[in-house]
């Protein structure tokens, strides 16, 4: 039997970066919880953190002309957090594909998993607002990401 | 060939709610652009306003012991809204089955949709936290959208 | 008795604007009622309200490459406003000098006052981060606010 | 020269407390720069720090049934921060007298002055949301603040 090309590589998740949050009184809502849409602040400082561990922070990427604006955001809210919870934000990049790349974040407290989610990215250039495919520098840094 | 028994009605849609909303400063970032989970807070005030349009605002709904705490939230950006854009908020139930109900939103400029989305939401009982079958009042505000 | 030269005008307050604007969740904390902060943000919308009836709306004045950016903001708090209430957010300039200008605003309900405060801008070039004098465009808006 | 009666100790502020913070895209606004009502919320994470440096935490004097509404905020605004921007976040007690007490907050970046303000806040029982003399516990925890 002869031997079989090997199938293209499925892509691998980037290491998790982590970052301490402490829920603060305008976190908050009359439920006494954390507000639904607040969540997505704190995936977004998951993200930063990521890229900051990834070694190629956001700061930096749009000084180089490119941003990865918001294509979908999704949320999935399993316990409430409240009022000086020390939250533990997760964020890891899913994958890369060609022009779009998707990251994952989990919110969690005491290791418990409060709300997970993701966004998926669009990478654009800044000059004209025109999708690229995701920059090279990126890439380098979670070369596993990368589909096909 | 016999009679057959007719099958159950598919929900149907609530009819949709709508509100007008100015973008401020407040609400960009330093895209120039409306800050992504700010569309989730837009998406709370049509909710807002559908419940009052149905007749159950959901102020009464917690006077009488209830709540509709989210399990689930997604956004699609498909373009940006900006500073005093004037928005169209958009809101309806589609549908309702057993202790959870969806409602979809939808975001527009001069009629153009610029992000569109849902939240799925648990009917819990505030005393105890409990999650119980959507209660009667709502569901007579859509009885259309019931599943089975 | 030689007839006295007139005292240069006292500055007068330009006419006050007017915007109703509805308590969202997200507007309030576990305490029940609207966070602190956010009433600063209810201060803004006032403002750009009160910059479109006087006939020179901020997006226009940035457009002309002019900004006001905020020196001072001060609030009082006298009662608090939650979920659903309807408030009247009004703004007034109080007075114009050189290059800066103090807009006073105003938070009631049904006609009681909840939250009164103002801020202090700059006129500033955008090209250059300068401060101007406040540009002719605006003074034209509100002539009996210019002091001296 | 016969000795003198100590006057009446004026009143000192409690020792600062101090907070790093790093600033969000969500904190931006299309200016480019931290948006003015978000350092009201900064200024509530320094005084939840603060309240914690001091050994009673917030939470717990809303368990032992008191809170510190805010009856004034104040900020002035020397110089921007932006987006990655690492804050040192500054807050200290600056007096208590009878039912109220003021809290002085600082934002610095590498120790320069960006923003400075305040807080003063009523002491009030929950229940009958009654004000009432800044309760011991925490007059304890700064004892040099009070006046007279």
């Amino acid at each position: 039997m002869p031997e079989q090309t090997p199938a293209a590589a499925a892509p691998q998740p980037s290491a998790k970066s982590c970052l301490q949050y402490v829920v603060c009184y305008g976190d908050t809502d009359m439920m006494g919880v954390v507000y639904y849409a607040n969540y997505l602040v704190l995936f977004e400082r998951a993200r930063t953190k990521l890229l900051q561990d990834l070694g190629f922070p956001y700061r930096k990427m749009e000084a180089q002309g490119f941003a990865l604006p918001i294509l979908e955001a999704h949320a999935d809210y399993r316990a409430p957090a409240t009022y000086e919870d020390v939250l533990e934000l997760w964020a890891w990049v899913e994958w890369i594909k060609g022009a779009r790349l998707k990251v994952c974040c989990e919110v969690r407290r005491d290791g418990r998993l409060l709300v997970s989610g993701h966004t998926v990215h669009a990478c654009m250039r800044i000059a004209d607002k025109r999708p690229v495919r995701v920059i090279p520098e990126l890439i380098a840094c979670c070369p596993q990401c990368v589909a096909e």
